[in-house]
């Protein structure tokens, strides 16, 4: 990648940590993809998988909104987008999003085509791409103390939330077919950026669609992981920024990373995580990129600033890291 | 109006008779507004109006679509405004323009300015506003036959279906405040056109709202009837041509009307229906105007035609009719 050409970039995740890392990039590449979970089982887009036996549509409608244009044309249709009904009746708390996504999916039958649609409503930023052509559900087994039972966990929303540790992840059905045009964004990029997010049911579950994972291992692009903030309630709660580097090597056995981007207070060894990255073939690039205010929240220009560090490989220490 | 000039125009009405009028208006005027009933408690708009306490999308949602820009933007969107979800749940039947504008007046907290963003998303070609601020009720009087007694009938889909004559049609709330942008439209136009429609339910029913009426008989447009191809089922099965222009001269007492357009299939007795728009008067246009495989349905290019007729003042007979 020569200097001044806009990289080539593939952000892969789901939910708000996608939604970050996609306000940061779209800062700086305009040639920006985003591969988001379709195993939503929650919410306004459970709902609409279950009654209209369609892709989740959350995750895709929070990954657009990220990335509309920055115009009162683009507002407007993003906040559209984001707005959720509220009533006592049946369309209390549906994202109007979700229902618009759907529309275009039955109105055209296609489901990258009605994406695209709604990325030129937005004037978005890039492209968002579903991570594969059906629905899928995530199951985990469940560790809840060393010496209890496994527990079988069904569902992304039920993952999320699950406190035990994750000792194993599942998709329904094994060994989805993956978006094609995921697949060629992932081999004809420069950059794949993998999190923040919800590490099992967001991030990692990218690498059980067999399509994405051999691209990811197979793709020239060099792989950027970007690391969560604070622990989440939840799968991740009792983690360090170490065992989420661990769980992501498990899940991808000897896949090269090259860059794992971190910010030092969620940082607890750094010598253990640059140990753990070294052994993925990765550098630790330590940056503010959290929001002065002290809320657990990447700020955009922080963070757009971190991967440009990282792109264009300058880790110098930054005074007071 | 000079010759040259898009003559500028409002077209009072509901449903599907509007639109037909606003496909054909809009090829012959870029100064069209639509002036839309706002009592529909029917399907789909019942249903919000019931649930979300907003004035009922769906006689809107319809005047956008016709308006909608004739090119794959503006027709992807407005089939994506007029699909129907169709599901065993709750979704089913809503269509998607409803939940849409809806969603825009909630976001921006004015009507009016929502419609218009519908408007900028189509590249509607022409403005849509409701006749009345406050959702409405239309209630009849209906006699069933010479001798039986009335039947109070209430909800504009149960008068648009109802099989005796209508005696009496009634605003809940009475005297609703109109919607100011539609009144100042029938100020500033040149030409106000009324029906086609469910005579009663959508055509009539603009009389019955004070400052519309007012401005009706204050402008110095000219006013323009288009009469309906066929007896509708319901509120006007048994109604004549003439009939319906009397039912308009009842609920507006001595408005003055310049044209009347109607189609030679659907007139039975001419020289009545020029003396019933001469009494009002108005000259009688007449023009096939329906198109040529026999269905009750208006052909935009012939009213297209037909409307520039009346406004130009061309009354000689056509050929065959």
């Amino acid at each position: 990648m020569a200097l001044g050409v806009s990289p080539r970039v593939v952000a892969l995740g789901g939910g708000h940590g996608l939604s970050s890392s996609l306000r940061a990039l779209r800062l700086m590449s305009d040639q920006l993809t985003a591969v988001v979970t379709v195993a939503d089982d929650g919410g306004s887009s459970g709902r609409l998988r279950e009654e209209l036996d369609v892709l989740p549509p959350g995750d895709l409608r929070m990954a657009l909104a990220a990335l509309c244009d920055d115009s009162e044309w683009g507002r407007t249709w993003s906040d559209m987008l984001q707005h959720r009904f509220r009533s006592a009746g049946s369309l209390d708390n549906h994202a109007m999003g979700n229902l618009l996504i759907v529309t275009l999916w039955q109105q055209l039958g296609d489901t990258v085509q009605g994406l695209d649609w709604v990325g030129r409503l937005l004037g978005a930023r890039g492209r968002v791409l579903p991570m594969a052509s059906v629905p899928l559900v995530v199951e985990a087994d469940v560790r809840c103390g060393a010496d209890a039972e496994l527990q079988h966990v069904v569902g992304q929303s039920r993952v999320a939330k699950t406190e035990g540790r994750i000792e194993q992840l599942r998709l329904v059905p094994a060994a989805p077919p993956a978006c094609p045009e995921s697949v060629d964004a992932i081999r004809a990029a420069d950059w794949v950026v993998l999190g923040p997010g919800s590490w099992f049911s967001s991030v990692l579950v990218h690498l059980l669609v067999p399509d994405l994972a051999r691209a990811l291992y197979e793709t020239s692009a060099r792989i950027c992981v970007t690391l969560n903030l604070a622990p989440e309630r939840g799968e991740t709660q009792d983690l360090t920024a170490t065992d989420h580097l661990e769980a992501l090597a498990r899940h991808a056995p000897g896949l090269r990373v090259d860059a794992v981007l971190a910010d030092p207070s969620a940082v607890e060894d750094i010598a253990e995580l640059e140990d753990a990255a070294a052994q993925m073939g990765a550098r630790v690039l330590m940056r503010q990129v959290r929001r002065g205010d002290g809320s657990p929240l990447h700020d955009p220009l922080r963070l757009a600033a971190a991967f440009r560090d990282v792109f264009e490989g300058v880790y110098g220490d930054v005074p007071g890291a």
